[in-house]
């Protein structure tokens, strides 16, 4: 249903230099959680999906123009396997593409004339660029905690998945404290997913999980495992692990499996892994207590763990 | 009470990397036409100028976080006297923190709690970035005819003055007659306002205009000027203008010198003296069927005269 909706989108043919990049990124793909949350949600909270197709459509509208603009902040080459907007086209066209984006997402959202689901989305905007700067702004520190990176993911990436849900219920008109529920359920699924994220980049498959493994390594970024390998190394790994990130010329090769190798050896996959399950067992409980049928409970509880587990 | 509004924007003190450029370029001034334009027309149309305010504030925060995406496009360097985002942070925080103004000018517009305000802002929003696409496209044309270049400037700048009017019209609740009549009339001055901005790039004052003279000739801008004077010159004077345009490596006082005097020599001038002369008429006329007080008439013809014979 969401792939058919994002299909239908009727782009003006001019001008082509604006549009055409805005079809090309929405046809890459992708996992379509957030607009399939919405859908999942407003059906379990006894509404018509039909009635939450266009929120869920703008929800994934917008999560393609903030991939389009992290693209070009981050100078990344490949998404999803394929050239990048920026890469393709132009740093301009991928700054004005984008802003496109945001507001046919807008108006995409606007098109269920529910005042609080308008108002959620532009806070969670909002959130999302708030996790973005500090994001970017993390890349310059050398001492952030844990609780920091938390909550910076949660901004950057979890509150979208908890709008999702939420704007789903919204439309089914759900109480308010069912709505929170599947927020709060939608905001730890987030975090969980993150959490895989950072781990795919070291363990994954670059088949199966569609970019190059190691990219986080090989830019120092500033990963769960990364903080966390920073604040338990001790002596040589201290040492080391100093080496590894100050060396701005290393092999990429060399580089991916010396850290990688520090990661295991120190147990931080292990402590990113009981994060994850930390995380999916709070959104399974979020979920557990929301009134919904079993089926429904069922459904978004299995989405969660694959999620959660996931290789892709 | 424009200004005042302005500088009761709350911005949150964090991340101040996102907020800081937000609140340095809100303040840099301007003339803030358009939300004085939205103000004056909630007025003229019998409703309550502070019912409108925040529309207000929403459509200046817009036009203020396309400039700031602008400059990075165009790679300028000065705004109003001042280095612009891009130059005196970096890329990125242009479009993050550009980002940002458009998701918080969609939250003042929908504090007015009009759907209709609501789905003009976000059409006139698209508009805009259409107008701005056509702008880089016709960069690399030498093809570009008059009619093609005012439609341009319809999108890029004229629409949000049309919006602005709309606006304050809606919010008054006048009726729809009342209310595309200013959008017309909005749309007329814009058209005006733009093309004095072209003439000013070429005859003003950098003092009172705010930025050096002559950026469009050193960029080989398509303006109304270029493209008449590609149009009309024959002979030597073709051979000249192609000099000029070819010659990627000219002194700038040369360059503009040399240009200004062809346009001079041509005609050019008095042809969007006279294209100014015209838009202002329809602006004029649209005001004059509109339905409001000899008094609110007054005040915006004379200032869709002072803006179209402007030297700021």
């Amino acid at each position: 249903m969401v792939n058919q909706a994002i299909a239908a989108i009727p782009y003006p043919a001019q001008p082509s230099n604006l549009y055409e990049p805005i079809s090309y990124h929405m046809a890459l793909g992708g996992k379509r959680i957030r607009p399939v949350l919405t859908l999942m949600a407003c059906d379990a909270m006894g509404g018509t999906p039909d009635d939450a197709i266009d929120a869920a459509v703008g929800l994934e509208m917008f999560h393609n123009f903030t991939l389009l603009h992290d693209d070009v902040m981050d100078n990344a080459d490949v998404r999803r396997g394929k050239p990048t907007v920026h890469r393709r086209w132009d740093d301009n066209t991928a700054i004005l593409s984008g802003d496109t984006m945001l507001t046919i997402a807008t108006q995409y959202v606007a098109r269920c004339c529910s005042w609080p689901v308008m108002e959620l989305f532009n806070k969670t905007a909002i959130e999302i660029y708030e996790g973005q700067q500090w994001d970017m702004d993390y890349e310059c520190r050398t001492d952030v905690t844990e609780a920091e990176y938390i909550n910076m993911i949660r901004l950057k990436t979890s509150v979208l998945l908890g709008c999702a849900l939420k704007t789903g219920a919204l439309i089914a008109d759900a109480d308010d404290k069912q709505a929170d529920l599947l927020y709060q359920a939608g905001v730890n699924m987030g975090l969980a997913f993150q959490l895989r994220d950072d781990v795919l980049d070291v363990w994954g498959d670059a088949k199966t999980f569609g970019k190059e493994i190691g990219g986080d390594i090989m830019q120092n970024k500033k990963t769960f495992l990364l903080i966390n390998a920073m604040l338990l190394a001790q002596g040589d790994d201290a040492s080391e692990l100093q080496h590894w990130l100050n060396d701005t010329g290393a092999s990429r090769n060399e580089k991916v499996a010396a850290v990688t190798a520090m990661y295991e050896r120190m147990g931080v996959r292990q402590l990113a892994e009981r994060a994850i399950a930390h995380y999916n067992d709070l959104a399974v409980a979020a979920f557990t207590q929301a009134k919904m049928s079993d089926d429904d409970r069922d459904a978004f509880i299995s989405l969660s763990n694959r999620l959660a587990g996931r290789n892709y």
